[in-house]
């Protein structure tokens, strides 16, 4: 066997473990007992601590530098995967072993403590924890960085979405920052010139909705012979290659939420669906990044799921399943209740125009706690500055502020950006596909996804991570990352037409 | 740290990768979808790989040696664990990586082979595989039995239950091969003068069946928050420590087997959830050995839940549930129905009585195929006869004679007899706790088994594999397995008092 294969033989192990994770993670949020949270968190360790000897074996390091040197005789995707394993190898070798099961245990325990503190509304009984994650995370990011020449928060970004940068993400929210307050603005007086919206009759029972969700995943093209689909807390997306789960969460009084979290979370899945099987345990093979995978359920959810053909199927499809006869059920009205701007002080309930104004608070925030310009002791007041600067509004707890994601307390930094510059590719990525497949649109009339899943399929899905995620995007729509489309987005749907 | 903490790790690791195993195989048989079985038997093969590596690694031989050289250091419980990790490298380092690869192979290929050739009623078109499986299985009992002094079948018998052999099953089993054949003529005749059982009226709906089945976990101590109840195929108890997962399967025309199914994979969970949590993770605290194990769910199914006082509170319980009125009902009746003794072709379906002799048949059988005594080609006929000569009946075709079992197709040998001497031990650890604690069956009257539970916890369950088998069941009972509880239990049952 030659180096480079052998180096397949060991990443395939690191790639199948973490397969074997996901499947897991998955059980631990929708069947495990509640009591067996311990044994878990076992056996999620003792596969993290496999992984990260699987990488750092020595040999690893010959092999690469041996399969490196013969680099010539390997083709395009097998070049593309050994400098993923190199990129693997370099972060992973990086970070001392100590360091890892440090943060391991702070992050974990700072997590656990913050689920109280958030019900609690006590910033205080999880600061110092929390002060322990940030340092922790500000000394892996300097490791890596050394060893990347990288500064800490590049290297943490990149570990999100490989060849991310500060410098990048700012240019690429820069434009969006500077028209937001203007966009809002128009939006909500062009919404006040429009009828409000009517609040649909419920109640509407669970089977109902359940039945709604599996005709809608089924007309995006997700596979259920490789899938499922299933309920926890939060919605996810997650498993395994060739068997890829996604969850949604149900409620009596409303149903869009279900279905938008479905068709959301069924775009992370179709992402993973249309993986290259032949690279299916390399890392080339992988899903490329954060960015890239919440451009893909965005795609699905905020592109076509809520343009105004496919809310008429869905009012339509809808109406059947519920029996809904009254006015509320027009197109027009589910068209206005999707689309409702209303800033807010949860991210995670917010709207498409004030999403990205939650974003840049966080990612304005996390650079600044990673160079330590801010103390975790100022975060709760810093945010609370912020969410008045860019929403308008004064946060009344910190469980309504700092305290309301987990991100931070779990340890990640760098993660948040991605959100928005997924939800900006993913309007980059539907304009070129429409661009270069026209009846894309109205095959979104009839619920049907066909076409635009095959644009995908042909030009993100199938590609992995044979680039990066920037030259990826210009390859699928001949320029890199860039506001522009997302602008445009945002202007024709809030402000341009209504 | 010492020797023996280095092989507390490294053990803790081989335990810890069954767990995540056996959730796995747990997903597979309940929520997977049917198109992911390949990155499934991917996944598994690894895991498998793994545990081999860790156990084969070059320096847990060293480990060992230096470790049993100061075993003097060591309290009762751990130089049990040494003794069983010795036990375990022993196993592992004998049989050459080759030979598992080809084994692992040749029973997957067989196996899945089998199930088309039952379905058709071919065996001849699984015969060479079969053949092949036999074949690479003398050569594992072969080699494990060169490292460990036995004959190949021993070598066998002792990786389904540590310290079993053909000589002491053969002790075990002579004296209730000799009784058989006049008792079941015996109860044959008391049963034709006992009335006749009436069917109880269905269809009884399986959320009711379901709601019996949680009440009855419940009663059996089942921990909840430590465990599930789902629905496969074929019932079995499975997952990880702390996170123990039964299954059942209901049909609407009957519900006890459904009943039986239950609480038989419960009596194995008590077992799993029993054992002790500070050696959770290491060899000496696992479940000892296959025997023992099904004396646990026969036990619970047999011995306690077809006792008189069971079946008494469960005809009052099912009659509560399915709003059973008519005389059919009665505890007489369904005692009846759970001791009817009828002669037939399908291990699996036989009753109490005639299952012993389904045993008595395989093990013959298995016995013959490893010493090369019989030949594969000759196995449907060898099969045939003994059917005709324990049973008195008729082969009519393959698929309900030698194709029935999955068990020989993927490679399981020495794994038949544990059956019987599971139920076997289970009688006798039934009387020796009910002369401890005679206030056991008034308490199955009641559906009350925390008194017999709390027996077994003490004997069994919290012993783990501190013993041998046989050892374990002369400290809970006084005397070494035997036949002769088990010949009392049968006699008393099935033609004592009727």
């Amino acid at each position: 066997m030659t180096a480079y294969q052998q180096l397949e033989t060991v990443f395939s192990r690191w790639t199948i473990l973490q397969d074997v994770g996901g499947i897991l993670g998955w059980d631990m949020e929708t069947m495990m007992p509640p009591g067996s949270i311990g044994s878990r968190s076992e056996q999620l360790a003792m596969l993290e601590d496999l992984r990260h000897e699987t990488l750092t074996a020595p040999a690893v390091a010959d092999l690469l530098a041996e399969a490196e040197a013969r680099a010539g005789d390997l083709d395009e995707w097998q070049r593309a995967n050994l400098r993923e394993m190199r990129r693997e190898h370099v972060r992973s070798v990086a970070v001392p072993g100590a360091l890892v099961v440090a943060n391991a245990k702070a992050t974990s325990t700072c997590q656990h403590a913050w689920q109280g503190a958030r019900k609690a509304n006590d910033f205080a009984a999880v600061k110092p924890l929390l002060a322990e994650v940030v340092r922790l995370q500000r000394e892996i990011g300097a490791a890596i960085g050394d060893a990347t020449g990288v500064a800490p928060y590049d290297a943490l970004l990149d570990g999100f979405e490989p060849g991310s940068s500060e410098a990048g993400i700012d240019r690429l929210f820069a434009p969006l920052e500077e028209a937001l307050p203007d966009l809002l603005a128009a939006a909500l007086e062009a919404q006040a010139l429009s009828p409000a919206p009517v609040a649909l009759p419920g109640p509407f029972g669970i089977e109902r909705q359940e039945r709604l969700c599996r005709t809608l995943l089924e007309r995006l093209g997700f596979d259920f012979t490789h899938g499922r689909l299933d309920v926890s807390a939060h919605p996810f997306s997650g498993g395994a290659y060739g068997d890829v789960r996604v969850t949604t969460r149900f409620a009596e009084e409303e149903f869009l939420s279900a279905m938008m979290a479905t068709i959301h979370e069924g775009g992370h899945a179709l992402y993973e669906q249309g993986r290259p099987h032949e690279w299916r345990n390399q890392p080339v093979g992988q899903a490329r990044g954060m960015g890239i995978h919440e451009s893909q359920s965005m795609i699905i959810e905020l592109q076509a799921g809520r343009s105004e053909p496919f809310v008429s199927y869905l009012a339509a499809a809808a109406r059947e399943v519920f029996d809904g006869e009254d006015e509320a059920w027009r197109a027009a009205n589910i068209g206005r209740l999707v689309h409702r701007v209303e800033p807010g002080f949860i991210r995670v309930e917010s709207d498409e125009l004030t999403y990205p104004a939650h974003i840049l608070i966080r990612y304005r925030l996390e650079k600044a706690l990673i160079s330590g310009d801010l103390a975790v002791d100022d975060l709760p007041d810093a945010f609370n500055a912020a969410v008045n600067e860019l929403l308008g509004l004064t946060v009344p707890d910190d469980r309504r502020g700092c305290l309301q994601d987990i991100h931070w307390y779990g340890g990640a930094y760098g993660y948040f950006p991605m959100y928005l510059k997924g939800a900006m590719v993913a309007a980059q990525l539907f304009e070129a596909a429409v661009a270069a497949t026209p009846g894309i649109l109205t095959a979104l009339g009839q619920g049907d996804f066909a076409q635009l899943v095959g644009w995908l399929r042909d030009n993100v899905h199938g590609r992995a991570s044979l680039t990066d995620g920037d030259t990826l995007v210009e390859n699928a729509t001949g320029a890199p990352p860039s506001a522009a489309a997302y602008l445009r987005h945002l202007d024709r749907r809030y402000v341009g037409d209504g």
